[in-house]
């Protein structure tokens, strides 16, 4: 089974509310983040190069998300990310984000490939649909 | 059947990524000012007041969305909010968000009511619970 | 004189930090959104249309801002905007913020006139430079 | 002469507007960044322990910025932080923000000193006097 990429978060400050907690609108945010870094780290390519230079979109179309207990800047948040869904034009990314070894949150997902300019669904690349597949882990 | 809330969003530049369209990470934002918006209008005090000068605090446990269009500052986003669900200690909203008359985005908020100051779970003050319960449109 | 134009911002719980005020960074963001309304309401295009339909950007060079006293949800922010230079390919602007009467912060933001698809400075179209010299307050 | 802290930030798509570079509202939050990694760094302690277990706060009183250049995902922002100020309550930062080896933006901000808990203008304790002297590369 393949061996979930791992990204760092540092939390602040500024993420944290009055509650003294990462304000919850944040924490889609930092989903977001790890699976930009999951592309970069697994093509080459975060969001920013796969639209300018790939001409390849992944606009989102569903968000899940259980938030188990309140992240706090005390601790790195460390969000493990793998996709989970392959389907003909779409892909399904896991994230679960834990502090200090406890799961601190964790959510589904769901991206559909376009041609950027175009704004229009489309089959992603062989490429990217061979590095998704070899990092796929299905959700059970 | 109660008349939903409506909060309506000034979307702006700011709010946009390189595709021209409001950056996903901001949709959950915004769905939570609408709910935000919603205690405001309907209880006088938003979470801000409702922590600091009633002591309850509403985390939130759960988050799913459905994106169904991108949008854009071209329109204003009108979010109409509801509570839709009601349990002991944990309260529910239905958001949908539309621009230009058509369903932007839509989504389902799980909070947990707590005693703010010791973030531990309570029972809603009484009022609270009348006032969710005569706006309530459960959920199907 | 030009009478300044109003922006009103309201300020919730998520821009607050554990020190229950507005976080710093949040306050430049609330003055580029008030700017960003002086657009809309003096030419009927905010920045994204300005970008998008009328190809001219207007980043900017140079922010300073003096906090006087921190900034609560307990009030509505009112956001005073005007302009108060212009230079042949520049634009400055005066933010004032102020809750419940008394002056919250103020800044001084410039911006140069930019033909957007080329990211290049420019002059503004005659349009552009006759409304802002018509509510132009210059510093003293 | 102290050699400055650096604090590198990776800058990500969701940044950025549709000019395809970061939007303005962000380099702000990007310096406090800086700033809070200093802190962090010097002092073992950033805002959210400075806070809630020395209850020292840092609130900012003011804020320049001179933008260079704009700043795009393509390369991490090498954020360079100093103290470049000390006064007997007050406190300045300088940072400099480079990416591919250019000066993107650069900016002086000052905060003053204050019993958190209080929100009452102090001194800083002494040892915090001591690490703060001991790093200023005083403004020219």
């Amino acid at each position: 089974m393949a061996n979930p990429f791992e990204h760092i978060i540092r939390v602040t400050w500024g993420d944290c509310d009055p509650a003294n907690i990462v304000y919850t609108g944040r924490l889609p945010w930092f989903a977001l983040d790890a699976i930009n870094a999951w592309w970069e780290a697994n093509t080459g390519h975060g969001w920013y190069k796969m639209e300018n230079d790939d001409n390849l979109g992944t606009p989102f179309v569903r968000i899940e998300m259980d938030l188990m207990s309140p992240v706090t800047p005390r601790h790195p948040l460390r969000c493990r990310v793998w996709p989970n869904r392959l389907g003909d034009t779409s892909v399904g990314f896991r994230v679960e984000a834990s502090q200090d070894d406890k799961l601190w949150f964790a959510g589904n997902f769901v991206s559909v490939f376009t041609q950027a300019d175009a704004f229009k669904k489309t089959q992603p690349p062989e490429i990217i649909r061979e590095i998704v597949q070899a990092n796929l882990i299905p959700a059970t």
